[in-house]
């Protein structure tokens, strides 16, 4: 392990950061198994930050990345046309379009979320012809500029190194626990002079996972997206930690039943950890010139292969649905037990399906539990503005079992945090 | 091809660009040939707009690929320590960085050419305190908001929706035929009143490819170094399509013998056309703070084996280097020829290394060629302003045989164009 | 008449606004007198939108000002040290600055308003070395551009023609009814993922005139100073309309006991309708390099002497302040007694010593109001985003008996007012 | 003198810049004399930096100005309607826009140039939907923020605290002594990937005078205009220092003929020092919403008394023409001979009308001169971005033996100033 190692910390940039929390080389996974260098095995509740729903190296993906390489199948292709991409697209349409009545059009924007959040911006605004976008306390939606100015994390933020413009900020859902966020929306939207430019598009998560598993309820959000119907202005759900399953449906706005204007997608979205990301949108707001968007790796045909598989796998009936919403219980009854257990720690506990997290009061304790977890073979993450919500995150597909044995190891893993930082 | 042509049109969004030129479905591809969906093969003298240097499925990269694959090798990883980051580190280190006595540290800032230019952008921006960067005529950097706003294309510019600021437009070399375009930066620099704030850095691409395949002198450049060194202002190099070998050194700028602060690579680093990108600088403008810029797919670890299998394969000696000198001399010696038997309508043959352009007065002849060529079996693109110069951009790894055939295939193809519009 | 209001159709510009609804050229003025070129009399209500607390030529300024001139004393002197700007800052020193035990510096930032904001905002972001700055909802401090971005017009900003940025947007004191505003920004300000960069400055009316005569209580003022001072942000007092006496004190912050770092000040400062405008600021903040901020008009001479003669003949002692009480009581009850009256369309009656207002629910009766009060011989205007407010803004000088009569034409207004749309 | 100095010590701000240079305090003036507070006269070469154009307390004016205030003329009204508003429109119509067939209407965008500027800012963005706008290397324009944008000075951007954006800079006429810079500006508005956006306008000064007296040619300036012409580029003239006569006509760009867009006026267009601008534009391009622009000084009726005087007494025939081409020769010839005898230090004479400067090759040289003039009894500033050129702005009106005299002491100012630095 030593000569590895090194050779991070000899050459690799000091902006490395998970690496820090887990000082192990990864060298093989499957599954929900994760394993280093040194042959130890970890159950992995982390999941690639959302984008391994499907667990790592899924076998059914697997077989069929394996038989398209070796075919020779074309693996880069910009925005020409492939059999690969026809085949995502028509899948997408079949499993996820078609069955939800969204008449979206699908733009392959380059292959990581902030590529397809800075592609909505552009679309929103040109159509518009206004330059403010409206974003929320907490939000994450990327690191290149255009995102950069949506996302809340200050530390983030500020390593842009110039203003972030044209984003007018407004407050989630239970920012200030009893004020209702959506009125103040609307009165800036209504008072011509609010001060507030009339803003092209709205940008919303429906689960802030970054900003620490903040969940918008369904009647808020419903009058959220009436509001912006009544003032013209675009909504754009970035779904990229969201979606792909993660709340139990597919997308993250189903069971609030809104119907978005624009859609971010990235993520598991390939299936395989691998690079791919898509924004849709009415059919009627598709009116890019062609060419005025580009990109190097917007034809990553291995990710359309794979992501294909996916969507065939996974999404033809409600099974994963169905599967998502047992472990989901699970997850929630065992993260309320520990919350009774430690109450003057633990603050809240909240999430949808299989992403669910617990607010402690001191980040320290958040942070010691994840230590404590990955020395007992555990991956875990914390998220939230002081890294204060210890996050779950396990693969979609993780058996029960393992998803048990994980959130045993979590109990103990409290225990023993909350004995080492001197309860 | 009806019905898969079919679904791009009903699915996918107006703003693809390049399958409108060449309206058929690729389905397999392998070294510098690319066969569509019935069966017809073409000579690729595009490669993935310099994505492909080493050809389409290159033998040796994929026999590395499958085993990895098979073997369950981690597929994601963000910025964890994996087995396959630090054989790329290593052989980054043994093959290129210490050969060139470059002592940079390396950042994995997202697998796009804009999310290295991103993080080169905001790494200037906080080392320096400026807001300032200098970008020039025709450039192009990318298309999320902080490297949009760097390029010079009119159109994609005004694709942002939103002003694009905190960059200063310098002309390139040759943009006015006889104005030594250095002296009006050095002006600029020097004068407190010239109203152009001191920039953080100045990014440059030694040879503007989609700009229309402009080449910088090496006085010119070295002029240039020196000058930015007088005012310590960081030089970026985007050697995102130049570098990779295209120009027949692994970096654009060692015939020069430039020394960057910080240099850009993505497109061809991972060898095989999937997502993949560093940035790099000297090892004291590594300041930044753990996490301050992250991303979810930092950690393509698929694309880390293959650029470390053409490390090692092409760049342990310099057989590529005089592969490319020699190839390089016959795509130029073509154009020449072209150039003289139409001398009205050629109005420059330009390049450098295997990256080699032909201006045309009339932009209609350039992409009337770029028809012929297709028809004929020839990929081949153009770039520019008004894409009026036919970029020649063939794997480096091209048979000679294979590069002779396309090169005829071309002089027919413009002698075929000039008859079709009237000549 | 005729003749010279032709001149202004066929000469100025369409952005002129006010005589459009006072179509008289008007010639005369003396106290709360104007007279127009066909000597019709009015009451001003208006006072030049609070340029004029003294009243028009008031006769012990305007002697000061005819000796100042027949003797050839500087008129103009950009920075240079004259004598009458030496009288000035000895009387701000003596009458105004040494009695509230405010230790500050004085800078001559141009004469008008806006120019006294750009100043703060430029000395604030300067020397936190941060560019984000608070201003609230329905703020109006200025039409150039720095200033324009904090203000909340939508129809000003608009006429920017580019975004404006560096601005965070918060809500004034009952913007929503129930809601404490203040919990808000603090929560903006101790979350570090909010999203609202850690601003410079917050900019702050203590009565938002423009915006409709919004006063701001005491106890939510101090709340707000606190926070400020907690998180080392600068506070700004606009007091540009509400200064100078307006509510009662020289400053609007006196009663509630205020500590700004930075005051803005200009329109009646001059006295005599003349353009002068200071920014005032703590004397550690005074790090400006000379000459970083200068312009033509900051020695303004002529509105010096009649600025000096103002402080000492209006404050040395506490007279003006108990005339402005006493005025103002009979105002509001006046008022008041019209909002009884008229249940149905009055929403609210407020305001702070002689800024006072009534809120209607229907712009439109405001606005007929003002119609009919102007052909009964009373100037008066509304404010507010709708412009739903009627604005009360006599001279501080005014007689008693001629704030009855223009009250009582008030009242006339109104019901007939009334009358005519419809009640 | 010792006590009044003290309070600007110790209470005016250090960002006074003028009154560093010349520590007396000034109390009375006339016609080209200024007298500080111990009695000695300054003959005055500075004249405002060109706000007095027609002396110091003109007679002529001051009589006007008097009858007025005694006569309880109107002195402040917003943008409403007065006789002495009309009576300077009238003026401004028959002196000076009807004889030069200029159809323009006349804004009033608040008393300072920078006001003017922002004005015409707005109104050609606006007009044209675009945001960027050029301006030129060493330009003046205001210290506001959009005006301060367009304005060269390194160390006044500086002041704004945030990046200044909207803007692109172009080199002025010889900025780069060989290079037609007109070749440039066009080449970066014809080639659509030039990277700079398509501007609203190009805002020119005919002569640069705070830049260092720089003049533009006629050719250059009819080629200039030309090229704007064609590619729908709006040109605004900021004619605040070079206007009202300076150069020899009312407006500096009648002799190269040009058609401007836009123009700003401000400094000397009250005639007496106080402050007054217009923004005046092609009577097709006031689309102005009614109160889109405002600003509680646009009324400033005092300063439209003397400028109405100042129109009818000066711009009714030729005579000031032919007296400032008298005196500017007078001035040329005295520089000229200076330049002569010290060919060492002075590089360049330059100049148009009575604006008149030398350059030093060592800005120090500029500096003592002013310093030994100073002590002589003669008020006269540098100019350039390292103060470098002596600039020559005495009053128009100056008599000719004054003129001579000031000449004279100049040139023994620069014997002494050359002693004492020691040549």
């Amino acid at each position: 392990m030593e000569h590895t190692e090194n050779i991070f910390e000899r050459l690799e940039s000091e902006v490395r950061s998970y690496c820090r929390g887990w000082p192990v080389v990864f060298e093989e996974s499957y599954g929900h198994t994760v394993i280093d260098e040194s042959g130890r095995e970890y159950i992995d509740f982390f999941a690639g930050a959302g984008a391994l729903n499907y667990g790592h190296n899924n076998p059914v993906l697997k077989a069929k990345l394996l038989d398209y390489i070796s075919g020779n199948g074309i693996s880069h292709s910009l925005d020409m046309m492939t059999e690969a991409k026809s085949d995502f697209l028509e899948a997408m349409d079949e499993r996820i379009l078609s069955p939800r009545n969204l008449d979206y059009k699908v733009m392959f924007p380059g292959p990581t979320g902030t590529n397809s959040v800075e592609a909505a911006l552009k679309l929103a605004r040109q159509i518009t012809g206004r330059t403010n976008v409206i974003a929320f306390t907490n939000a994450f939606h990327g690191m290149t500029l255009g995102s950069l100015a949506l996302t809340g994390n200050g530390s983030k933020r500020d390593g842009a190194g110039v203003p972030l413009g044209n984003v007018t900020r407004m407050p989630y859902h239970r920012y200030l626990d009893d004020t209702d966020t959506i009125d103040l929306l609307a009165k800036h939207l209504e008072d011509t002079s609010s001060g507030v430019d009339m803003p092209a598009a709205l940008i919303l998560e429906l689960v802030q996972a970054e900003g620490g598993v903040n969940v918008a309820t369904n009647p808020w959000l419903r009058r959220l997206e009436k509001l912006l119907k009544e003032h013209g202005v675009l909504l754009i759900v970035d779904d990229i930690q969201a979606g792909c399953g993660r709340t139990g449906t597919f997308f993250s706005f189903e069971s609030a039943g809104l119907d978005p204007d624009i859609v971010c997608l990235s993520k598991s979205l390939s299936g395989y950890g691998t690079p791919m990301a898509v924004t849709m949108f009415r059919r009627e707001l598709d009116q890019w010139e062609p060419g005025k968007h580009n990109g190097t790796f917007r034809g990553h045909n291995l990710a359309f292969v794979t992501a294909t598989a996916a969507l065939h796998e996974y999404w033809q009936d409600d099974a994963l649905t169905n599967q998502i919403k047992k472990k989901a219980n699970i997850m929630r009854g065992v993260l309320d037990k520990i919350a009774e257990q430690v109450p003057e720690e633990a603050q809240q506990v909240r999430g949808r399906g299989m992403i669910q997290g617990i607010e402690f009061k001191d980040p320290a304790t958040a942070g010691a539990i994840c230590a404590a977890a990955f020395n007992r073979g555990l991956l875990i993450e914390t998220s939230g503005a002081s890294d204060e919500v210890l996050k779950l995150l396990p693969p979609l597909t993780i058996e029960e079992s393992a998803l048990t044995q994980g959130l045993e190891i979590l109990q103990e893993s409290v225990e023993e945090a909350l004995v080492s930082i001197g309860n």
